[in-house]
């Protein structure tokens, strides 16, 4: 029998960063890593694989990954956990001893119970190479195409279908786009580039069956209303893969999450758990939480693999940073938006900034920058912050991360040194996150 | 004799965010800006006059800046200042009394005394719009220039002009260019980026004279060597304006600035000093530093508009945080670069990240990303970072300055919760920020 000092189940984000953490932390540990996928997909740049990107095998995770980092791989599926002895068993018929136990089985996207979900050209955004080679031959000879759901996913979806010239059509349950995680200003914006593009938005909408002969052709809404659809696609959200963990009697959270303590520990302390399929607690509350990202599970999967065999590093709870580009506009956004701080107790104030990302305006490029910030308003504490403007939102809500993580208040913000340059900013007179600070705490004195 | 609350002298970065700052702090105080400056110029954008914008008129501060915060601006010169009975006097005869003054006079560009500078067609970087429109209309008619000086500015006049199709080569008297600011790797990676774009780097030589007829015809090195020019910027930095403190009996600092407490009170408490005049204090060592940046000038300015009538800010020191792209590459740093951490006298451990800064590396417009972090060894805390790769870099040094300012160490940076999106940053696995703490706290555990 095959024996390791760590055994990592899943090949997606997580369990190939527990294993080079691991590798990092304690390099006499020899480790292995278990995955079903031949090959792994990159899983944000799924959508990205519909126009932008061309092909599944170029959205690939390198295997070069592991073995420059020293992880042996196999290619197999985990059936079931020994605890007892401390083994698993996988499809393949082999049984491997472990000394620590990573799961990051992820997760699965959520197909609703509708009619007809199960026509042929109906799809979700599964991590599977041959599944979305099939997708791409079918949106190949598609012209109108259906999206459900406008969440990131979705909107990521539809704005691809539409960039390979597809007729494009959103259906949103909500009253707005991004509506879970913008407050109401921003998803506007949103949809007004969606109309820029030519994506039709179905807000207050809900897909009620899939019609068609064998195949997709139409998706028939609640309000009776049918939409041309030679391709139906969900976007509504994904659940914890926690199949195996259940089966091996590990404890489940209230969000179906496998239960982790803060070090990433589920209910047996030699099994850990990372990424989607491990329950969240959020930063903020300390209630568990609902947001699965793949930058969580990597950040989940460097604490873990550092307390594999010493407790060094504890999670402080998700903060949520997200980032997406619709059209030509980016959009961002780290920690609670006003809406969620009001509705969890905090009274707080908001500091908004109008700018462009490039000084003087004139710059070729420039782009009109809006940032909004918020405050708790007792302690001055950023609690959140939401960014729309050009492709540097990326990382202007990573500044706004680490402001939050670091429990910056109002004031230091205010006087935050921050870096400017013609090409790559906003200008030091404007520069958001000061100004919107300075507004916030306006409010506060 | 006009009297105000608030008098600010200057008119650039400074100047007009220490009076927007006092409105929002003391909203009932009157504030009056006095600058010399008809128009006055963004400071930074002044070497983007001469290829990317086009000219000096497209790259002005609005003066609606300060209209719409309700400060009053005057365009004349004061000539002095009368401490005891708290007014200024102006070359247009007028006297102003003030409560708080507040001094914003900048800094001018250093011009060598090396024989053949007063020759025509020999420019530096002035804050004129006259000047600058006569440097415009030199460099027209020009086809080779000499920029003496590979620090940023030289560098960024020396990519605009070349950008304009001239012929361009820099002096530099060290080993490298940007050799002040980046760690020798970096340097290196400039200047190859410089050669690609065709543009010639002629370090460790020093300018000993301008030669020509009534106009500079070239330049003549200490080896003896001629170089053509038919313009010659110097791009060599800049001294503070101090002249007016002077002459008002304020006390100046160790490195020429005048001096100010945490506070950014002068030697006199009712006059308050802010930008490139005022003198700077190190945030890591609490020495005198040389560091002048419109940056550093804004936040001074947020904390002596704050302040005038009470005190609520104190300085913390500069850090630094700088970023300029050349030809397509971007660098950027923040805070201590590795050999001025070591010569400070830390013991520091590094850690470096290359990735590329879209994921799949197969986006398209991916660009090679890599971070180099600085931390102390004792304490874990991140000292400095330096990055290079694509527009991004701009924001993600402000991340790093963050992470600086708030005291986070290597520990925490590595578990550090980002966002990250195929199109805007790298990937989750391989955030350089993260990755680059990692590989450093290999070397201190």
């Amino acid at each position: 029998m095959k024996k390791v000092d760590v055994l990592i189940i899943g090949g997606s984000a997580a369990g190939p960063v527990a294993g080079i953490t691991a590798r990092r932390h304690y390099p006499d540990a020899s480790v292995t890593l278990i995955r079903k996928e031949e090959k792994v997909l990159v899983p944000c740049g799924i959508p990205y694989i519909f126009g932008t990107v061309g092909s599944p095998e170029k959205n690939l995770i390198p295997d070069a990954l592991l073995s420059k980092n020293g992880i042996d791989f196999i290619v197999d599926e985990v059936t079931s956990i020994d605890r007892e002895a401390k083994t698993v068993t996988t499809k393949g018929g082999e049984t491997i001893g472990y000394e620590k136990l990573v799961l990051g089985t992820g997760s699965l996207p959520i197909i609703p119970p509708l009619p007809g979900v199960d026509l042929e050209n109906v799809f979700v955004a599964k991590k599977d190479v041959q599944y979305l080679n099939n997708m791409l031959k079918t949106l190949d000879g598609a012209e109108e195409v259906v999206v459900i759901g406008g969440g990131f996913i979705g909107l990521e979806f539809a704005d691809e279908c539409r960039k390979r010239g597809l007729k494009v059509t959103v259906v949103e349950l909500l009253p707005h786009c991004l509506f879970l995680v913008f407050d109401e200003e921003i998803c506007t914006r949103v949809e007004e580039e969606l109309a820029k593009v030519g994506i039709k938005v179905m807000t207050n909408n809900k897909a009620k069956a899939i019609l068609g002969n064998g195949k997709a052709e139409r998706v028939q809404l609640d309000s009776g209303e049918e939409l041309k659809a030679d391709a139906v696609i969900f976007g509504i959200g994904v659940r914890p893969n926690t199949e195996l963990a259940q089966k091996a009697g590990l404890k489940i959270g209230e969000r179906r999450g496998i239960w982790v303590d803060r070090y990433m520990r589920t209910s047996d302390e030699n099994i850990f758990a990372v990424g989607d399929c491990a329950e969240k607690t959020d930063f903020f509350t300390g209630q568990p939480s609902a947001l699965r990202l793949a930058s969580i599970a990597t950040a989940e999967a460097r604490i873990a693999g550092a307390n594999l065999f010493k407790l060094k590093r504890a999670n402080k709870g998700v903060i949520g940073v997200f980032a997406t580009k619709v059209g030509d506009l980016v959009v961002g956004m780290a920690g609670m938006r006003e809406k969620t701080a009001r509705e969890a107790g905090f009274d707080v104030v908001v500091g908004t900034m109008e700018t462009v990302d490039k000084h003087p305006g004139s710059m070729p490029g420039a782009t009109a920058l809006r940032v909004k910030l918020v405050f708790h308003k007792d302690s001055g504490r950023l609690l959140g912050g939401q960014a729309c403007g050009g492709v540097t939102v990326g990382e202007l809500v990573n500044v706004i991360a680490a402001l939050i993580q670091s429990g910056m208040t109002a004031d230091e913000i205010a006087t935050f040194q921050m870096g400017t340059h013609p090409a790559l900013t906003a200008s030091p007179i404007a520069y958001p996150l000061a100004n919107a600070a300075e507004m916030a705490l306006k409010q506060i004195r």
